[in-house]
């Protein structure tokens, strides 16, 4: 398993806010193209110092963090929206990998998961879509219907993250309707190019982004795979989406950490940066004050429940986890709301603008209490869950 | 003065629902130019109808109504993001058409006030510096020095909204640096045109915006303008700004009270019509209906309370209400705020498109506890009023 | 119609503040005793300054005051916890003299209403059951069983506020169980000293109290009443207590303004009294200023919204005013909380002790989101009511 | 060091529910003679399972349990008002012990720590005073004054917690007003019946308790004690204090955690079995099930928080873990107070008898946000702390 060294933290935060500051700059303020090419050179000096593919095993070319430790470093990555993107643990992709990892048959596994490592290609993943509920992933429109060899996909996903550009999308389709609900699904391996297949980027939060910084709506109109499109086994898509879901939602945990530090550290240096008057500061001030130990409190509590929650989960798999999974998610996506506004506000008008990352976390991340479940569900799945322990012998 | 007829509320919700959708669904989707044309084409309708400029007395060409009867026609303006462009009422050319009728002379008026009421020219405003707290007036960079007949203006402002397009500003300067703190600034008409004048569309929550739907930064090197540029008297332009504020805030408020009334609607539309399962909606919810219970009391509130303010507004003048619009200020940006953070949640992933114009007032509205004053200097401000009454006495 | 005159205003302030102070002395002390006997003289000047029974006509011997103007007296009153009870206008005794004037019969109102508007006697009100939620009025427990002439009533009711001491109190129980939902119950007219009628103050928030100033449990067993014991028609029960709630619950709220009212003007003196160190004080912390700030908000919206309310309740009635009771019911105890919280807070230690009546509101008045319906419960009515509104056409 | 066993927990958390039933009944309807003597007849079954003292090493007769052990045991304890008081190990005597086992000679150890750690005496601590401000420790009115070998002691304290039938009292006076300002204090123990040492219960909630349940107001007027009666050396007070502050709030977040457990257990149970309507359960609302599911999730986080902190501060001690110690007494007193207000509502009115610890516990556990710093003043401690990072080269 690979190490955490001690000045590994200390050299990865360095590495964020220089090496990584122009790509940022470049990406606040929209200037996309500029910033991935930017990202992509900064890759270089990743591999070269080892911190490549932080999450992903050694044999597969990763650098093997544990859980625990991958926090760290996903921490400070999170300080940068371009961060996990230079270290190639961003969201879908490192989701992907794990499935791939985990499912591909060989043959897949060279096709679609190498390339992916290697940073040669990007993927996307398509389940959510526009006309169901996201919170319910038994309940779906998208169809995979097996004509001979091949499959046909018909539907609409949406929210598919960084489509634009990706080689391929692993597609969550329905393959028997008939079936018991969790039983319907299955998972496909797209290419991006596959006739039949259309996307465009949708206008989030006011923007359309680019790449890796956008989400897409995805058509399937008579869309045809072939047999070995299909990942996993028939029927498993939900389980294997289960699987998926898990360990991506502490990866956002963990990240989301990593915004609240940079947005705290933000909050501080405004405050004491910042003359009220010639004679007082904003630091000066009780009510700001109060935001920055209230700020730290909440992010610290989130990071202790975070680490717990991992420790867990290494120990006795994602799926025993599950109920800590969907209270941490909820927990730190609220911290993470919070700590933003407060920022936002201890900035004022330079807090809406792109000076700092805070405008861009501010709206964009409004989605962290709605992707990968939205707070209501999961904190009805933990109601239902404690319920469960008291209701025995109800009829 | 001017009469709101019973069946005016629903004339003006109608014609905003049904005229202006085309504009509003440009607008979100950041076709700009085309929403501000569609808008100049409905002003033809509003004009036609004696809806142009509600906030005006009739005779400088306004329908002239009170402040009472206008809250509820910018209620309904404010549930479209182009609403209040259509009926000419908008930030910050209301505000400029106030202090032009109050303090220009006639001259200024022929020149800058007829022309803007006129639907002829945008004008804006230029007070908050980004180098100085918005929070504290009296102390600002931007000055104004006198040499012969005219005023050589240096300095740097931002946060002009509508600067992009308009035909002047009116720019608040240092005149007397060391007279007492609150008659040390003036104001002047600049047009836009004026040499040593730049401006810039300033990234604000992503977007650089066109026209109306902008903020510049603007600086001033050198900025000649004649004598009769002044508006007002010499060193007013504090007492001036404050003359402003007043009316603004509570104009805020009510568009705000418009803007939480149509994310209530959406938040319903969208509940009664989004299957969960295929026999359950989300308005089948308890935390659903939980969050529109609550959105109508916040609401209702917030109404109350803005109506009895401009009451009082309207018999004692805004100085005597110097304290409630303050309050109010605060009450219904917080209410705003809260509003459409349920409504995006009910909406799930689709209220972060362009789909409803939740998106974009989640992240630009985020301004509305900081613009016009930020909530903790409102807050420090009515304490210390309410204090004082505690206080006498004391060494 | 009875006048509110400019100076009764300060007037009662004054007397709620010196002639009642030594009463509400001994009631948060815990001697209850001598707090009734000090409110029994105090009632005398009450009676000689004609402010007696402000929320009853003149012909029945009150003051005759207008709901808008009853607001202010009871926000004054509202200042101490014996302010209602030396008017006469206290819960459950003004809700009752209510019922009777509607639907007593003469008789009835001779020997019940009478009494209890002179002060002679006091009464209570027992609907609510230990066994049964409170915010379903249609489903109870107790029955009263026709036998002959005579009814015979079996059940338990609790929280009979004031039902220690008092002369009779009205029932509600079930007359026909079968019967449609909203008319199977009934109200009874039954004095205290019935036979198979007992009763039993619950310590409720860790105390028993004593007459006025206490809820009681009170179980039926066999108890019989004769045929003139009936209140209104049988059947009737049900919209008769929806009649008495209206009223009930919007003055509650005029109630809680005037403890909030006083828990702002607490906070403020300890601000300005309390020395942190020998050079700084207790107003001079910005968060404490903050929490003064948002008080002050917070109540006056809460005041603007229950005046809007009483006014459209005096012009339309309660029925119509339903949903807005239900609104302000919600919205004033959701303030009256937090200020109370916030003043505890200002007082620190001192704010738990008999210093001050905040530790005896803020824990007797937890009650306020529970009694006359649950915040939860209220919101979900006014959810449906806006639901409704978009459901149409739903199958 | 001693050792928790796997089954302890699960023989603990019996003995609180079974064994302390009658003792917590007693307690809760205030009954407190009869609830200290079932608590006095189990503590003899505490000892005899080898449970007596967990927090005190086994070679002063304790279970001798690491800090992190202990956490556990207190988290059970916490379920009942009465579970520390059983084991021995509840404030003030916690802290007393720690105290005297670190600053006692061996004839005060003798004198006062052994009798007290055999639970055949009880103690209390004098520090807060009524006329000066807890959270400024090094600002106080009581003094004591070297009279030849004695000292004479004069000044009020307030909030000494079980001073009533208490032997004696560890008490902070001022012995040098001139020092700099953390050493002008010092500690000195004294027996209750010392001449000019007087107590009076405080009313507390409403409440004068008795014995352990009981704060006093404690006054010293011409007070002589010994020159024995020193604790530690003259000058050291403020120091030892915040000796003993640091594990204090430690442990009164581990016992507030219990009691959220029991408060979450409470509201599950009443959830379960209280019928809405004959066919709905409290269970089955949305609402519920969101207090429910956030309760749950918030107390996970602060037990995380807690554990690591508690870690950290075996390993480093209590002075390097200040800042964290302040962070979670904010973050679980917050915690514990969303809880039991959820709590309360869930069970409506019976929330607010003695049926259930919750009224108790909503009332009097008010203090959590005020005793031992008030949240305001630990968010400021953090915030400066924080502020400290950025501000380095300040002028």
């Amino acid at each position: 398993m690979g190490e955490l060294r001690g000045e590994d933290r200390e050299a990865i935060r360095g590495f964020v806010s220089q090496e990584l500051r122009a790509a940022e700059e470049a990406f606040l303020q929209g200037r996309y193209e500029e910033a991935l090419a930017l990202v992509e050179e900064a890759r270089e000096e990743v591999r070269r110092r080892g911190w490549w593919l932080p999450q992903i095993s050694e044999e597969h070319g990763g650098w093997g963090l544990s859980l625990e430790d991958f926090s760290t470093v996903a921490e400070e990555l999170g300080r940068s929206p371009v961060g996990h993107l230079a270290f190639h643990c961003q969201a879908p992709d490192a989701g992907n990998m794990e499935l791939l990892e985990e499912f591909a048959t060989d043959l897949q596994k060279e096709r679609f998961l190498a390339p992916l490592l290697a940073g040669e290609v990007r993927s996307c993943f398509a389940m959510t879509e526009p006309g169901r509920p996201g919170s319910n992933p038994t309940w779906m429109e998208t169809k995979a219907e097996r004509r001979g060899e091949q499959w046909v996909l018909n539907g609409r996903k949406w929210f598919s993250t960084a489509a634009d550009g990706a080689a391929f999308a692993i597609v969550m389709a329905v393959t028997n309707e008939e079936g018991p609900k969790h039983r319907r699904a299955s998972m496909f391996l797209v290419p991006m190019d596959t006739p039949g297949m259309e996307l465009e980027n949708l206008r989030v939060m006011g923007e359309r982004g680019l790449g890796p910084m956008s989400h897409a709506e995805v058509s399937f109109e008579e869309c045809v795979v072939g047999g070995d499109a299909l990942l996993g086994e028939e029927g498993q898509g939900f389980v294997m989406a289960q699987h998926r879901l898990g360990p991506g939602r502490i990866h956002h945990c963990m990240r989301w950490i990593g915004i609240c530090e940079r947005a705290l550290s933000l909050m501080c240096e405004r405050a004491t940066s910042r003359a009220l008057t010639p004679t007082r500061q904003l630091a000066d001030e009780g009510v700001i004050q109060g935001w920055i130990g209230e700020s730290r409190i909440e992010i610290d509590a989130a990071r202790a429940f975070v680490r717990e929650t991992a420790k867990k989960m290494e120990v006795q798999g994602a799926p025993a986890t599950r109920q800590e999974i969907s209270a941490i998610k909820v927990f730190v996506a609220g911290v993470l709301q919070r700590v933003l506004d407060r920022a936002v506000q201890v900035y004022g008008a330079a807090g809406l603008t792109d000076q700092t990352p805070l405008a861009y976390w501010y709206s964009h991340e409004r989605g962290a209490r709605i992707y990968d479940g939205p707070d209501e569900v999961h904190r009805r799945v933990i109601a239902r869950a404690e319920l469960a322990k008291y209701a025995e012998g109800r009829g």
